[in-house]
Formats: C-alpha cells, structure tokens, sequence
C-alpha cells in the first residue's frame, strides 16, 4: 500500500503552474500508478529534469518516509509530450532489511519513454569525509537574472515554466568564452533553489533537486562545441543521482558541475551540489546528446 | 535473434578460471536467455565486477557490433552465489534509429540478485575535448606485486581468482595513509590490464573493463575510515560506467579513482580510465557500503 494514499491533489498543469510543488505533482490512480503532466524543455519536448523528478515522486511514494532515497539511475528512451499526462508504473523490486529498491517505467501512446530506479535506505551514523566546496562568489554578490521580480512577473523576461519557479545565479566567468575552461575543461558554477518556499516533506526537496539537475549539465558539456546556438541539438541521454546528506531546495545550492569529455555526439558532465554552508549534498552524472548541425 | 548464435561455449568454471575470457563466457540458453557462473569476491559472495561484466557480455550479444555499448547503470540486489550458476535475461526495451537499449535481470534461486541497463549507439564523428591523464609514474616504473610471474604461477602469492588473470601496478604514494589523501580526498591510481592478450571483440574489451573497474572503488572511499581490516564490511551498491572511446583491456589501462565523499555507511567513488597514451576512455561511479564494525 502506499504511505501516502491521500493529501495531495489532481493537478493537469497543461497552463503554467504556479509553484514549484505544481511541478512535482502526481495523481494517484492505483497503488503503485501515478498520472502527472509536464511543460517543455525543448519545443514540444517535455523537460526531461521534470519527468525524472515527477518519477522520484512516483517511487517515493510507495516507500515509507524512514527510508530516504539515496541514488537514482535513469535513461531517457523517447521525448515526452506536454499535450497529454505521463503515466508512471511504479514496480516495487524489493524490501530488504536496510534498503529500497523501485523501478518506474514512464509511460505515454503505448510507449515507454523514460525509465527509473531508485535505492532507499535507513540511514546510519558512521565517520565521514567530504571534499571542500570551490571558492566562488555568494549567490547575494551575483546578478539575478530576473532583477528581483518574482513569479508571474517574470512572464515580461520571456522566462521559461522553469524560471517562473526558480532562483538561479550564475558565475559570471564560466559562462564567457575566455575563462570558461579550467585545465581545458569546461567548468560551470550555477546557484540554484526554489523561488518560493517548499514543505517540509524531505522527497520534495529531493525531487526538486532532480529537476534542478538536468537544466545546465548539458549545457556544460556542449559550451566549447557551440558554433550556432540556433541550430544546436541537445537531449539527456540518462541522468544518475547520489543524495549525501538532507538539504532544502528552497535555500542556496550550488550546483558545481565540470564536464571532463565530449566526444561522439556525447557530452558527459559531473555535477556537485554544496548547501550554502560548504556541506556536499549531492552528485549528479548525466551524458546528454549534442550536436551542433 | 542473437547477433551471437554461436562460437562461445557453455564453461561452468566453478574451479579456476584460466584467462580472462573464461571469465566473462557465458552460454546462451534461449534467445535472450544466457548462463554464466562467477568466482568468489569477498567470502561466499560473487564478485559483483564479474556479474556486471557477465550482464553486459549478455545484453551486448542482443546488439548488432555496429552499435557499441556507451554506458551501463546497474544495481546490486542481493549478493550473488559461487556454487550455482546465474541466469541472465535480456529484455529488448528498445532498437531505435542511432540508439538501442536492452534491460538485464540476473536471477539466481528464484530471486533477482542484480538489474543492468546499457545503452548501445551507432558512432559518429564530432568535435571533442577531453580531461589531461594525470602525471603518475608509468607501470613499466612500478612493481609487479606477482613478482613478474603469470598466471598459475601466481597461486604461490594466495592471488585471488581476479589476479590471476589480470596485472596491476599500484602508485605507492596513494597507500599510504600519509600521503593517499589530496585536498582532504582520498585517492588511488591503479593501473591495470588482461594479463593475456584478448580477442579482438571491442565488447570483450569493454565487459573486461567492467569487471576491474569494480576491484578498487569501493577501497578507495574506505581508505580513512578503516581502522580493523579484519572487520570491514565492504559491498558495491550501485555501478555506473560510460565508454567514452575505443581501447583495448590487455594494454595498460591507468584507473584514477577519487572518493569526493562518504557518509551513512556509504562511500562514492569516480574512477576516470585512460588508455597508456593518455586518452580519456571511460568513467566508472559508484556508491558502495562500507562499515567499519
């Protein structure tokens, strides 16, 4: 049975939605069956960083809150689209004595378009390393792209579903030509969080950082290969995600991401988030289709 | 059907492997349908590099050798038995049109001990960029911990199944508790390779990658935590691995792992390989518990 039968509503955002929640929410259909709608990445392409979060959700449900996730593997097989609800099977692998294991399979018109799974685990008190966040700039030192406005104001910036939702601050260096390689390397530092306050249930937070996660790893990889922006193709090919230690997605994240190879129409990229007090949180690993036509 | 409907024989070596392709034989029972048996890792437990290696040879012989293998996630269920085999069962998720995806169940005594998903893709040619080798001593500078000896030989040294069949050279500096640490992150560069020379199937190569990709990740994150080897408890829990590039596994292969962090009876490791002339062939990640009892 589900751990979370009741609570959270219906919500067909085919318009805008209005809070990062509105993003990650699902219907119940069955046990183990969610419906969630999706906006585009791409045109006409749903957002690949929210069907793998909306599938977190989906899989998280079925799993007692005790257990938090702590790793995700997922590959993305066809585009979604953002005309018609993704259905989303969750299968329970297993339950074993300290972990989780589920396995989502997206569904939509008859075809899987996006799989998932994901490890959940009692967590443990043991000694404990880390490596040190990179010295950048705080996010309040940084310009906000939307100068301050939030919300439906942004709609005058032409700013995506995505920026509707979310604060983000980038380091001005990594993104110019000149300073964006280190060691010849492409590197990019992006603060992130939600816009608006999130609820207290850790999965959200978990599953907002999923979203967050696909929207720059990309970008990273293809940033030395870009010759005509118009005419430059991406897609994430799969998407990995280890959670470290609990953190809110409602403060700063900074999402450090480096991208050691590209070769073969596949840009590979390594990203690291730190909360905003150096404590490293999470990883996210993602190859992603460029080609630049 | 089977792109490989013949030529490998059915080896059931529950006594010592004698090269590395014996490793990694499997027979096909069905379509779809293949048997292999893996040597001990830790006491009673399979070697999980083996059932992963032995997964992929299975989803790899489902695939056309125009399409090679571009990356592999995976998850350890359960552990897997030495004394019976284990049965691989491929699903064909998807032949697209540039890239396939298969779906590999390791199931052993009713239960499924291991899940594998791998993504093959036709190559094509793009501008690149790639991270520098690091500069560590070459293995013709470093000792053979066999001594130079080969094979059978090695039985003398209490070599385990794997290093039978594999050479390794080890830069001192990363075992030493004084010195194994860089910006407060453990490190450890290996090099390793076939001891024999293999046949030319590049997915040979690539499955012999991911059985030693497996041997030292996880040590690599324990290295600051353990303070009684004789009660450490080490298991992989997930493994991931992209292929960036061609190589060959019975040529020098330098492995250079970091554990960036560990927590929660939990360490995570990236391990980048490059070939003897300092190409970027592959990365392999994983999480793996470890607890220090």
């Amino acid at each position: 049975m589900s751990e979370h039968p009741e609570g959270r509503t219906a919500r067909f955002n085919f318009g805008q939605a209005e809070s990062f929640v509105d993003l990650l929410s699902l219907d119940e259909i069955e046990q183990n069956i969610f419906r969630g709608t999706c906006h585009a990445g791409s045109p006409l392409r749903a957002f690949g960083g929210q069907v793998a979060a909306q599938a977190l959700v989906a899989a998280g449900r079925t799993v007692t809150a005790e257990r938090p996730v702590h790793s995700l593997h997922s590959y993305f097989l066809r585009p979604g689209r953002t005309t018609s609800p993704i259905i989303y099977l969750v299968d329970r692998v297993r339950d074993g004595r300290s972990f989780t294991t589920r396995r989502v399979t997206a569904v939509q018109h008859g075809e899987t378009i996006f799989t998932l799974s994901a490890s959940f685990k009692v967590p443990e008190t043991t000694t404990e390393h880390q490596r040190a966040m990179p010295d950048v700039p705080r996010p309040e030192d940084l310009p906000d792209p939307f100068g301050g406005r939030r919300g439906k104001e942004r709609e005058h910036y032409g700013a995506s579903q995505t920026r509707l939702v979310m604060d983000m601050r980038f380091v001005p260096q990594d993104r110019q030509p000149a300073t964006h390689l280190t060691d010849g390397v492409p590197h990019q530092r992006v603060w992130m969080k939600a816009a608006e306050q999130l609820p207290d249930d850790p999965l959200l937070h978990v599953c907002a950082m999923a979203y967050m996660s696909d929207l720059t790893l990309a970008g990273t990889a293809a940033a030395p290969h870009v010759t005509d922006p118009q005419n430059l193709q991406m897609a994430s090919l799969d998407h990995a995600m280890w959670f470290h230690r609990p953190f809110r997605a409602d403060e700063w994240l900074l999402f450090a991401q480096a991208s050691p190879t590209a070769q073969d129409a596949r840009g590979f990229a390594i990203g690291e988030f730190y909360d905003h007090e150096g404590v490293l949180v999470a990883h996210a690993v993602q190859e992603a289709v460029i080609r630049q036509h």
